[in-house]
């Protein structure tokens, strides 16, 4: 699948940073569709002529799904008023308590959605569309708790591969990222643990609890991939963002992963909101060819932000960086 | 009692809330009078040829302390630099540890005054003024521990009515309302349950505890009243207001409630300040002929600020997204 | 009301203890009734020729209830094997969530009971019995979260007068002891805070929470009463009985109250249970003409016992012993 | 498999208890191999021409670890010095942690062990034997955090079914029942939620959480299944155990589900040890032609017990005082 | 050591704080070295022509660490983009977890440098430097678990005296600070007690914790000191900054304090940052001859800011508002 | 100084543990003097004749203090009925909040006491006598909070040299061993973190907090000394006993630490008490010639028991059982 123009925009003058946010940030606002109280942690994909995205959208009461939309240039987004509605894929009565955190991925022939689902407590939902109108939901990944089911972009060793956080019923205060495998997206194992939280000394940002962000993409070093990090602070948790490169032939294998952070609730729109100080990563665009990568990231849990980087001064500076 | 002009402004164009905030937000600053470190959490009522409120004015070392105030127009307010000095009402000796989050409404022949008084923990204070100058108290309603005490504007089959939501010593993480009666302003019995928050699935916004707001007052409907919510959040709680109406003989039953809130922190003067993201409604003025009412409600546990609305707009919300 | 022959056993020889232990203690098994799973926290009264009592059952689904039964010598027990069925007192419907830990007094022409009643959190319930077979069901004393009603068994300055230990809806961790009044056994209010736990240094057993326990009863002294004190440690809470004179015509007054518990659990009835380390006075017997006074108290949240001791000593113990 | 005659003692006289428990309890000492500090939560199955197990022996460094043993009758056994060593089932590396609360169940050819594997947190472990003499591990069945993992001692619709307790990483307050299917015993999916805690007015002894103990065999009514509950007290919690019946052809489907648990903490044994007041099921002898079960359960975390049951007495029960 | 020419800026009109804000606060922003996520807490003195200051600079893995800086004019800053490392002084081995929330001050014939240390827990690390260039390392003052550890700027009775405030392994919910002597800076004894946190009723924003602040200097009513308190809110700790004045000759003689506190987290880089809502005072420039102070102090754990005040003023509020 | 003839009592026929208790159990009574509630966590010293001591006694109203006690034969001990009543030693006015949990030493000249002091929490109180008559106390060692402080018997380097372990006000969960030095029992420094708590997967009977016990004595392979670790489980703490040896030069070094306890509660006056589940070491008395040790230790937080064991087998075992 060849990449669209990526949304772009080049790095401030004066700035070193690795990564740099855009200028128009939040490019999604909190009432953007006339229910929302908020639109955050939400997953973009090339689709067609241009983007697809699956977007969560709490509404006024604050009840949390997933909706639809298209943008042509990655930046203004269209999206649908109506939250998706799922089919039944290969389980038969689709359960709803709320849907959260979507992540979305294209795997041979169609378009996979994972997602935080409720069912007695928050699991991994997975669903399907080739179209982005018909939506599918299989049987959940995991039992309870878990959160943050991010699919490989194809398989690995013939199985589909999905990252996850097991977690607890609340505002879980600890968590890792393992990755299980599936030989047909129903029934799941051969559970590995790939990633813990640091100790707060070697890198405090992330010392708290981990997720899964963005969906991985191949590079010459292997997966790379955007993930939060939690620090709980004496007013709460701070989410902040760094990068991992996993192997590309055996992903349980954690090559690189960056000590510091690569960006960090600082603006107004990161550190004011439903839930201030919090940076959180769900999506990617990259153009291989141009070297760039664009992050979509929620932002204090009230609206939608990006930021750009260079894929290979990302690479280098993972591997310079790394723990 | 006729209303004045309450405060007015049209809803701005391109907005379809149900309520909309007043452009010069915040209409008292936390430092209004030398004393205070914040003034927020206040009740205003219609007085001689203007308004007369009770005002939570928090000083420099923090103590929470209620003090009178007088406006021509509802918003621009000269609030006493001391705090009421309450004579002896049904009780001989007054106790005062502290005093917060007045509520004030007139019945029969004076005005009365609720709020959460220190006595070995909060409970409900009553009070009463002819003139707003000389003030009396009564015996507390209840027994420790009780929060946001709310007298209805007139008698109920012969009895005073208030509602309240007991609380713990603390923070406390739960709470539902309650109505009990009076035959005198000194004895307190008939409690009934009237409302509970909601599951997290229903209506997140209002999922950890609610407590009455603004005095109720009638229309066509019933009792109209606007109340907080509260959500936990992984950054503490988060306050947002919402609409209930009640039964006009029989306030026990709740006729309506909105799933939706009405207005829910996202400006900064709500979102920043000594307790973030909070609204809080405390009173209100209406206008039935105009069908206009505005709404008083502390801001960020830090400055009162004001909400306009349509009386039937918002029964009709209310009454079409009701849980 | 003349005391029956009160069941009475001397001072062990070689004890110097203010109160001592039956020696066939416990007096009422676990599990006396075939659906109990614990019989405890109950209280007894002189009735008839003989005694009557209001028992704590909680059954093997481990619900929580209240039971008649009667004894000619006050230590064998027939308790009903169906719980107390009210029909409407002074409220038209009774609503029931549970009800626990009962007293029983008789004022003026009835004998009238309290308890923790279950109503979206536990406060006090009350009703009344003229005969025990029929019993009535009065409006609830006050808001939850209330526990630990106790009435004195004569009107104080025409008013009926109830302690209580507002709560919260859980386990606890804190609890002062209240005085309130009523005119008509309907509106509470006059509102008075009489104890506080003590300070850790000062009188650690009891430094947690206090709650009323037995019935006072009148000596020259005053309002003689048993209650219970908590202290936690690092292995949960641990329940002991002290003992505290209140004024006689203005119970309002704490005379004198024990710095030192006068029982502790320290056999392995009160050590190991369904709640080890668990003493919990409900009632007392008193004989004044014979100086000795039984007092019921539940053990280890499982079963019943009984203490005996002299009245004059009890208070001459309290007034040199006090805090 | 024809069951050897199992361990059994008649009801005592004056008992009508549906279980009642064996007069040479507990059978199991805390010391009975040279290393371990406790022997509790253990499980047993008809093997050759008497029995096996497998026990949970914490040592004296209080490690945990699974031990096999065998037995000529069920009550008198001889337990392996030394923990059990695993070979590689279907997955190559044997990691591990620690190992807990085994059960064990013969499907087709082999006997499958399951207990709960430390991996970064609790799963639930899988292995097998087929002599109780060499065994084999497989991959963990979940994603941590997961206990009390119980399997069908047959497939279900062609596929192995286990039922687990999802939790979190310390002692986990909450607790539901899932039942998880798996083709292979590799990968593991349709997760379905079957019983939840109830309230604690419905019935307190299993308000807090609950898990699958024994295995569950088949009777008329469907698959008979003894399972814990847990109560929260002041003390922190107490453990008990109750029956359910769960549909013979769709086992997701529970049928019946005793409001009262069959057995609660009440002798010494049970109340008092490493972890006071706890009664834990792990497995079951049955003799259906002569009507009897026989549960294994671990008392207070410390020994092992047994206590004996009409099967048709146990299924009126549960039926008559189902929830 | 004759002051330099100190920072300053008149108060602005219309004003009557006792302290106002620099007009161009933050004087040092969070990213002013390259490595730095934030810098705040931060100590300076007088030295040479200009100023010396030791800064804390947590880096973007959030690990912690004091840094050197030189300012001609004590507003601009030049920051070593280097952490300091400690040469041995009374210690042989230096060891380092993680330093913090330096202070400085200059005695007899060196600059004596405090700050949180990690040492397993945090505790106070003490070091030296003459010129800023060079710095040794002491043994560490105390035991864990310690926090905000402040000199005196000279020997007192001829000895080394030195607040600190004894805490726990975490965000502590609790504090006083104390004095302690030592006769060498290598062993310390004394221990006294000096300043509680007050009641919530008495002066609420220091009712949780408190902590030295800035180094004491000599007036003629004592030594003034500037310290922070914290208040729990419901969204967690908020930090404000009050002064107190010990006695000359006997500095565990608190003289006065302020009930009211000075400065409270009220514009936006002290509201919005890394952790909201903190005002932390570490250092103060004083001008006795012009009656001028300067207080340096961390802003929202994000960036440094400063205030001005007049001396004696201050000291005349403090005497005035004192608790 | 020699031994005097110790308490002592075979090893037990069939027993093969490394410390056997003592048949006659516990040795001293809760209320062996008339004001106490309980007697534990006590020391003794070899003195005169015969054996001195030093006992936490908690009265009636669970305030806790220490006293002394004589004894021919270090099992039947004449404890003084009034508290020790210390004059000044090195600090002027003796502060007193409570006093709990003693060991003495004598060092050079003096038997030095020390024990868990309250001063605005607990921290470690130093005393001296010379004759169990007349009792000094000194400056307090360290800051609060702290528990378990425990002298070496004689100076290392020329220095008094003290074990502790650092904690905070409440029923800490954490805490490790440190080590610290004073010139003159006055100043302390040169403070050193010698043993943690264990990881649970290696030794979970010491995995939450560890303090030391006994007064080290010393043995061929260095400083022998007997001390408590603590696990956490649902129903609260549980205590054990392990053994350690430290470098007889250098006590900095912990040279062999066992995995595994010596003792766990399991006799019925250790499992069932005021805090259940508690043995906590404070002394021991050694005979080296006949290689007899017998360990004092307090039992449930109610009691004084005693157990024995031979030295060469606890350091062989020790050595061969370590961490």
């Amino acid at each position: 699948m060849k990449p669209k123009d990526i949304p772009w925009q080049e790095r401030p003058k004066n700035s070193s940073d690795v990564l740099w946010r855009y200028s128009e940030n939040p490019i999604i606002q909190r009432d953007q569709i006339p229910s929302s109280n908020s639109i955050f942690n939400s997953a973009v994909v090339p689709f067609g002529d241009g983007f697809a995205g699956v977007f969560r959208c709490d509404n006024k009461a604050v009840q949390m799904n997933i909706f639809a939309g298209l943008s042509d240039d990655g930046i203004n987004w269209s999206i649908n008023h109506d939250p998706i509605a799922f089919k039944s894929g290969n389980i038969e009565e689709v359960h709803v308590d709320y849907k959260y955190d979507p992540r979305v991925t294209f795997i041979e022939d169609r378009y996979w959605i994972t997602w935080c689902e409720g069912h007695n407590g928050p699991t991994i939902g997975i669903g399907y569309t080739f179209d982005f109108k018909e939506f599918f939901q299989n049987e959940n990944a995991f039992l309870p708790f878990n959160r943050n089911g991010v699919l490989f972009p194809e398989k690995i060793n013939g199985k589909y591969a999905m990252m996850s956080r097991p977690s607890d019923n609340g505002h879980t205060p600890f968590g890792d990222i393992y990755l299980s495998y599936s030989p047909d997206m129903k029934y799941w194992g051969e559970h590995r643990h790939i990633m813990s939280p640091t100790s707060f000394k070697d890198s405090a940002w992330q010392c708290t609890k981990i997720g899964a962000g963005s969906v991985p993409f191949l590079t010459d070093e292997g997966w790379m991939m955007f993930y939060h990090g939690v620090i709980t602070t004496c007013n709460g948790f701070r989410y902040a963002l760094g990068s991992a490169i996993l192997d590309k032939n055996n992903p349980n294998i954690v090559k690189y992963r960056t000590q510091s952070y690569l960006l960090t609730p600082s603006v107004l729109y990161e550190q004011v909101g439903d839930v201030p100080n919090v940076v959180f990563p769900c999506a990617t665009l990259q153009d291989i060819e141009k070297d760039r990568v664009v992050i979509y990231y929620g932002a204090a849990d009230t609206v939608v932000a990006i930021a750009f980087g260079s894929i290979s001064e990302v690479i280098q500076y993972t591997k310079e960086n790394s723990l």
